[in-house]
């Protein structure tokens, strides 16, 4: 009844390959942590797989990209070295239908600024705070089955104003102890696809190990995932009355 | 260039006779210190009053609410008294084109609640919380030149879930010291008005002498405040091609 | 995988009646070839069944609430003669989480304008204008398989400005011959419940016949499901760092 | 009381020169036509010019739009040949706090895509439709004193589905006699900028002269201002309770 979700992890895996603590949280990475819960929560018939920055294109060729249906994104000290042209492929599938769910530090990334357009700034601090992360929508799909609130003993901060445009929801609300606030749960569409930004998840705090957060992220998953054409919106002119040929300037059908 | 603008700041003035704390923090009643704020902040041809629920129909009759354009509203501990026709007649003007700004406990207040549709519950802690009002919507005119974020050093808590509709725009986000955090600013339109809802302001704390509180109380009753007839919508019948005639159901010109 | 739902299409069965046209175009009623068009569209876990007017209680008692996970409303000529209490019954139902479908002329039944706080008005006319349903959010769950437009080619005419707060989403918006658009599908949340309006349907036009009229509503019913208890969100205090023991004033656990 | 207002408005100029038709209906080009019509609703101390793509760096340098408020853009057949460096520029400045107003065909324009992160595209015909433009937001500043509908006796057609993100606020749609509807008028905030879509004005069409459509413009541009320092939001690091010093990763104030 469920089409099968075709996931693919994308890890800059980075911090993985040089810093001790995310190697002593993280000794299968972050993508690989989160892949592995992805394939926990959801079910047989789906497909789950990871790339990282490292792979030819960075594991994000077009053939890739056509048969992966929600694409996660994690990148954090090396997104300026991801090349424009990949960055245009992904957008061009996220407008076609691909869903799209942002971690924590990729609001940096430069397939999200492009999406989002604007600067996507924020405040933040590495610190000793602990982060609640509050339901604001509980009738979303990916508020389901979610504790009020999610406790997350450390994670880094990030704090207010995010730069973003307002989201189509906006599902979670954090505070952290130093009395910060963050929009850390919204979702947006562009084009065909649906995209769900989620903060929490620095790389020195065992965040994904978290239950609570393994379901947020397989809610989004089945959320952003849809089961349509990879085709983006296009002009098109229609004579009056043919509301069903879409045809070029000159009349000619498309 | 800009119309004159009449507000009428309506208090339940329950706490001011009955409990010290209030009495010695608000020696001028909360609607009065409220009153006085917005006569600073606004221009000389504006015109502020207030009422009260001990004045007869609660301050609120139908010749007073045709000369109001903006309604501030802070009750708490009456609000099962509140008189239903009046505060039928309330919504009547709100629908019409009448601003109102719903002020902290005011969530529970009859007429919020039947403009909202909601319980507009929430939770709660009357304890040593600071709250921090932080602005996520920098571009509202509520939010022009209110320092980000506004500290309160002591606030009683609000928290989510707060059971209101998803608002037009989200202004204010507070954060408090247990952790807690709250949609603390929310507009939302109803019919021809425009509403504010603005958590601060409890009465055991001295949050209405707080310049930056009164500055968004002064933003919000500019943005509140329509220069236009009050008419509530209503239905019509309209013929083909006619536009401009609304009608009965029998054709009869309204 | 799926939870089974549990629909109740409720029908005034007036006009069923007492008017020769609706009885032609629907033999077996409007609200019967809803639930039957459901049925037809949901898995076999699921059930359909229908409630009247002239049922006892309007066939709307707490128990059958109970176990309706989705409502659909149907009603014109009699919203008046609808009993209070069943309306704040089934407010209490979506509050708590029970979804809610009003379908065209329950744009102006108790239950519609209780939940959306407005007067709920609009422009009509019962003429010769053909309806196209345009979908403008093409990732939403209802958009799914929809044609671009619905062509529905004749219906009253439902048009602007319609005096309902704004929507959490728009899905479709309608054009009419004579020149009128009208946002005709609309969701909104109120307290754990989801609200689907959608304006397709007038008793004169054989509407509910029309295959893709019939996925919508099937679409509406898949995504107003929620698998949750049915629990309103209340008021409740915290002391601190307890996030999870709702009390009452006193301090007593709920 | 209210700040004057500095306008831009900026004209690709291109019909102007080549196309009979246009010559005709807008004999002091199109921007002309809306600078004047601006001037005439704007107060005596507002500045309203203008700047066409063949002025130097397409008349907009930084300077030029250091002491813009609000710039308004109408361009079609040349939007690929805007510099890249210039639409960064403006990009900047939206972000910044500059009100960008985008009009008819702008839709395509490399400024907005940018802004909007989708492709923007749309149904449209050069037909013989009528164009009616329908508030469906009464209580915005934009709507007010708007009558209902505007009245477009012929306009090019655009129709949904247009792929640009939810608006913050969705003012107008508009119908065609064709039958298509459109969502003609959008806000959006990006940054700290406010930007407004307006769809009505195409080229052959003498739209900019109708004086509701100029109502709406004065309107907008009205709404778009901002009195505030042109600063982008920047991504800053905040010691635990120091809320006011932006710092770099090294701790260093900003």
């Amino acid at each position: 009844m469920t089409d099968p979700v075709r996931v693919l992890v994308w890890g800059e895996n980075h911090h993985e390959k040089v810093d001790a603590v995310p190697q002593r949280i993280y000794p299968d990475t972050m993508h690989g942590t989160i892949a592995a819960a992805l394939r926990q929560h959801l079910g047989d018939a789906d497909v789950v797989e990871t790339a990282t920055f490292d792979d030819a294109e960075h594991g994000l060729t077009e053939e890739r990209l056509q048969r992966t249906d929600v694409l996660l994104w994690w990148g954090h000290m090396r997104h300026d070295d991801v090349d424009d042209e990949v960055v245009a492929r992904v957008h061009r599938h996220v407008l076609g239908g691909m869903g799209l769910i942002a971690l924590h530090s990729a609001h940096f990334s430069k397939i999200f600024i492009a999406l989002m357009g604007t600067t996507c700034s924020l405040r933040w601090r590495q610190g000793d705070d602990r982060e609640l992360v509050w339901t604001v929508a509980p009738t979303h799909p990916i508020a389901q089955g979610v504790p009020q609130p999610i406790v997350l003993p450390a994670q880094e901060m990030y704090g207010e104003f995010f730069d973003v445009p307002t989201p189509d929801d906006l599902v979670f609300v954090s505070g952290f102890t130093g009395g910060e606030v963050f929009r850390s749960g919204m979702t947006f569409s562009r084009g065909h696809g649906r995209i769900f930004y989620f903060s929490p998840g620095d790389q020195d705090y065992p965040v994904y190990h978290d239950p609570s957060i393994q379901l947020v992220l397989a809610n989004a998953v089945r959320w952003a995932h849809q089961d349509r054409p990879r085709t983006s919106p296009r002009i098109a002119m229609h004579e009056t009355g043919d509301f069903h040929t879409p045809r070029e300037w000159d009349g000619t059908p498309l």
